[in-house]
């Protein structure tokens, strides 16, 4: 749970889209925590991140138990049905659009519906959110994807935008719809580009959504935890309370509107390191090597680190918790809660 | 017509979608006067560019007209209609993906059909053209609107892509499926990203195709052709014949493939400059300035101009007529055709 101090958000209306996945769910509870009125919208697209669980009360963390329960509204939708959507945006204060599919190989597999999910159904949000909320504060999750493979190290805002697959084509799409709307109908809109995130509440059984969790998962299991080739390219890895907490800021701040903003971690580290120190923060599993998968190899990155300095310049934002750290919370909040490993 | 040389296209089997339009009908015409075997897949979309006298005989230029009728196979359809679609791929030579909504202003107003249109459509013909004829040699024509508002001149292919407006944006996405489709799926995919087209075959009659056939129908009409604010912002503007070269080089050129290519002109000019040229081949009409209207000045890029070395370096491409020549024959291609100034 986050200890970031949301106390602004106290008594406003929320709106979370995605809110039963990994990163939405946690901010929900963060702002229902605060007091926020806080409606979550989620289609629970299968094989996506999305789970009612994660906002079960038996599955929240200590600091939440402990106050009386959060109240957090869950709506299963589309994002794009305006039917739906459209009354639950009349009002609101802030909106966080964080729904989106996030695998890169599936969506080499089916590039029409990830276009559907993470641009075309956004747009449409947008155009209800423009008749009905047009002045709600809006922040959306966009990914380091949008750059594909880097030109320099670290990776700021200005680098060249050339996704290497077709989810960072259709999230950049996305995002970029977000900054217009900002920009041409003077809506109050601005875009997180977010790294690898890890934390509680993510899905840990399917594939495709990162490596982070394939890697606690194997280490929970006591598995060997494989990297491709020799694991050597670099990441930085940011914990999803320090999103939580960049996502409020980004919400509060007067400059954040139509920006977009580098959301990363200063340490980073090999994809071997990385495995290594799961591994260590499990106290079990190993790290093995295994030859690229041909069918990822044509959209691998190569190294990625980012260059958060506008955030921290701009939004007063800077993470708080070192990889080792998060990693140990994360492994105990996972052993407490094993119904997240089983296959779905 | 085109004079350039299209005489490698004999015989071989191409697709031009879009090929009702502007661009995609002469294009058509000069491919089918080089005896290639042409089908034009056109999805005649209201309020787009698309008119089907473009391709009748009694249109013609005499360069045509001279010879045997060309032969051009005509298919009204979505290029993302599967079952119409991939039986007209089978075994095709050459693709020219020209087909596409325009307008900045509409894109604005209707911005998911937009979407489907740019970028949903293309991602759909992507997918049968990498089921059916995967080693099809296919030229996709992108625009300079991907950039947005300048941050230097004249604009490379390496400046940052960062559109003003929707049409911009999805435009760039369909673009870099096409290039993405070439990197990991290893089609021979290129882009032209073009700057301001003029010449034969434009429709005159809509509005929202960009202001060059806005210049040319008022100047044929003795209208007033009015210009924003001071009408200081710079463009250059590529006659349609170099285009079709353009695209013929890329469809020919074995490094082509995966690349972008800017296609602009050394020539530019401020747009008061511009409509004052129109007048002049005209031999009528005058120029007059207006304010500029509210629903354009969040979208206005400023002013841009073309680098496109990397076309001339890679393809040996570079424009061949004069915008003052170019649009004297334009002017008179146009008084030869009235129809094309009226309404529809």
């Amino acid at each position: 749970m986050t200890t970031h101090n949301l106390a602004p958000f106290a008594g406003a209306s929320c709106i979370v889209t995605g809110g039963l996945g990994f990163i939405g769910s946690n901010l929900a509870l963060a702002l229902a925590a605060a007091r926020a009125r806080v409606t979550v919208i989620d289609a629970l697209v299968p094989a996506h991140g999305g789970d009612r669980r994660n906002l079960e009360r038996g599955n929240l963390e200590r600091g939440n138990l402990d106050r009386e329960e959060p109240s957090v509204h869950v709506v299963v939708a589309n994002i794009a049905d305006r039917s739906v959507v459209a009354p639950l945006l009349e009002g609101v204060d802030y909106v966080f659009a964080v729904a989106g599919q996030v695998s890169h190989h599936e969506s080499m597999l089916d590039p029409l519906g990830d276009l559907d999910h993470n641009t075309r159904s956004q747009v449409a949000f947008l155009e209800i959110l423009r008749a009905v909320a047009p002045d709600a504060v809006v922040v959306h999750t966009s990914t380091r994807q949008v750059y594909g493979r880097p030109r320099y190290l670290p990776v700021d805002e200005d680098h060249p935008t050339f996704p290497a697959d077709a989810n960072g084509i259709d999230k950049l799409a996305g995002e970029q719809y977000h900054l217009l709307y900002s920009r041409v109908h003077g809506m109050r809109i601005s875009a997180l580009r977010l790294t690898n995130v890890y934390g509680p509440r993510q899905c840990l059984a399917r594939e495709g959504l990162g490596f982070l969790p394939v890697f606690v998962r194997r280490a929970l299991r006591g598995e060997p935890i494989t990297v491709f080739g020799e694991g050597e390219q670099l990441r930085d890895c940011v914990h999803v309370d320090d999103v939580v907490h960049a996502l409020a800021l980004a919400a509060l701040s007067p400059d954040a509107p139509g920006e977009v903003f580098n959301i990363g971690h200063p340490e980073y580290h090999s994809l071997r390191e990385i495995a290594g120190i799961v591994v260590e923060a499990a106290g079990q599993g190993e790290v093995t090597t295994i030859a690229w998968p041909a069918e990822l190899v044509g959209i691998d990155i190569g190294s990625f680190h980012t260059d958060f300095s506008k955030a921290k310049r701009v939004l007063g934002w800077e993470p708080s918790i070192g990889l080792a750290e998060g990693m140990a919370r994360t492994i105990d909040f996972y052993r407490e809660r094993p119904w997240y490993l089983s296959s779905t």
